[in-house]
């Protein structure tokens, strides 16, 4: 048999890799992190066994996979990408050493698509065309000199516990403290909250903001007032699996396309295309940081 | 109408979001990268305009959307994630600035996609807990003294051209010869070839291999071996979608699409659009690989 260690993507159930949710629906077990979405869970075969990893060790979840591998399909469903700040390298680690097969099949990480969410491109033309992840829950471990310095933006995952200490220790080594910041709070989710002010003053703004929350620091967070100015729609109301996705409702969407196609008639790009006007990436760039922050509900 | 900025995923059409398909099977025109899965062109519906956007400059295809906006729902197709190294910022701001509604479906970047399926895990306890990924087309206008200094691995896009040099100058820097790397290129497809040598070796050992391709740099590559060892299934042999997220009349709406790209083919761009030349990528020469490389088909 074997074990898929599947990505669950950033939140949104809807997030999650086609490929992905096939394993769940096949699996004989299903090995899940409390923050995976719900919906997922539910998506397992009805009589696979369910197993909530929090309360175990990494090393017990590892000699679980192990155990159940030999002898069941197993899919350890993981919150974003299994190999980004997902603890796979040691599960898989730990498989390869026992012999047990396994698959990996990434999910959409934090990483770029939590900021996505909240209008914040991580690399933008002009602005930042490099990122840097890094792991923040122990700051005075890290390497805040080389962190200020490198180019780009910054993306601190588990960072909000320390976030006062961590843009201290930025400024004291070169980042300015007018640099944009943003703190986002269940992105993707219909819960996500968004908070954004400058280094300096990231801390306070975001002192009351949930679990789990990625930190975003860099010139790209400017461009969230203009990319949400017209036309991002914000996080998903509805928590339900698209239905396009659904073996079961299948016919159901299928004719819905076919109704909404009727109705819209065959698209054809003509004239429009030659008239019109040249877009105003001008308007858009980055207005200078202000001291004072500003806060939504996406 | 609506734009979605849709991530495709890393290569393997299996790898799209449940999300992003389903808004592909919606849309009435599908404007999509060279390098996306024609498995995921073909799954737009049978009477939707496709457009190959690679010879257009960036400026046309934000003007494309914006004029198609208007009056269509459009998906627009991207490789891996939409926002990191995607210029969806871009394009994001193109129609928020004209005034059209869109929304962002994230992929599956190949950022620690296409290295986990290489069996390298961009993070790793004890061996890194950051990842700096960058635009490396430029390889003289990288800050590499930076890039040199920031701790765990290191991520190049579009860095096969300038390999031997990025070697070269982040090993000046102070990033030891011996740092352990590697080039994965078509990660996550039937194609994939990975080939893995200390980083003053790299260049030379990667000497002939296609992109599209994605440079790793750092411990994490030494683990490969192991992860790979007994456990890890290959890349996949077929590059079908997999059945669990097709409606239930797959094998109908299946011959429907494969009719329809036979019929449409490739969507014809206008006169003034076909004129516009796209800037060619630097081609892999062939040659031997050095004694002190690995290489494998995935």
């Amino acid at each position: 048999m074997t074990v898929a260690l599947v990505g669950a993507g950033p939140g949104d159930p809807g997030l999650i890799t086609v490929k992905g949710l096939q394993r769940v629906r096949a699996c004989d077990v299903l090995v899940y992190d409390r923050l995976v979405a719900a919906e997922l869970v539910d998506e397992a075969p009805a009589d696979a066994l369910r197993i909530e990893r929090d309360h175990l060790e990494q090393d017990e979840v590892n000699d679980l996979l192990v155990a159940l591998g030999d002898h069941h399909d197993v899919v350890r469903l993981k919150g974003g990408d299994p190999f980004l700040f997902g603890r796979g390298g040691e599960e898989a680690l730990a498989l390869a050493g026992a012999g047990v097969p396994f698959e990996i099949i990434p999910g959409v990480s934090s990483l770029a698509s939590v900021p996505a969410s909240a209008g914040i491109p991580v690399t933008h033309r002009g602005l930042s065309s490099a990122v840097t992840a890094f792991a923040a829950h122990d700051v005075e471990r890290l390497d805040a000199a080389a962190l200020a310095r490198v180019p780009g933006t910054l993306v601190a995952f588990m960072g909000l516990a320390g976030l006062e200490r961590l843009a201290e220790r930025l400024i004291e080594h070169g980042r300015p403290a007018a640099t944009p910041a943003a703190v986002v709070s269940a992105g993707t989710t219909a819960r996500e909250r968004v908070v954004t002010a400058p280094l300096g003053a990231i801390a306070k703004a975001a002192e009351d903001m949930p679990t789990p929350a990625l930190v975003v620091v860099g010139d790209v967070v400017s461009l969230r007032a203009a990319v949400q100015r017209a036309g991002q729609r914000g996080a998903p109301r509805s928590r339900e699996i698209p239905r396009a996705a659904s073996t079961t409702a299948a016919e159901t969407s299928g004719s819905r396309f076919r109704r909404s196609r009727r109705s819209f008639g065959p698209a054809t790009p003509t004239a429009p295309i030659a008239s019109v006007r040249r877009s105003k990436i001008g308007a858009a760039t980055p207005a200078s940081p202000s001291s004072a922050s500003s806060r939504s509900t996406a």
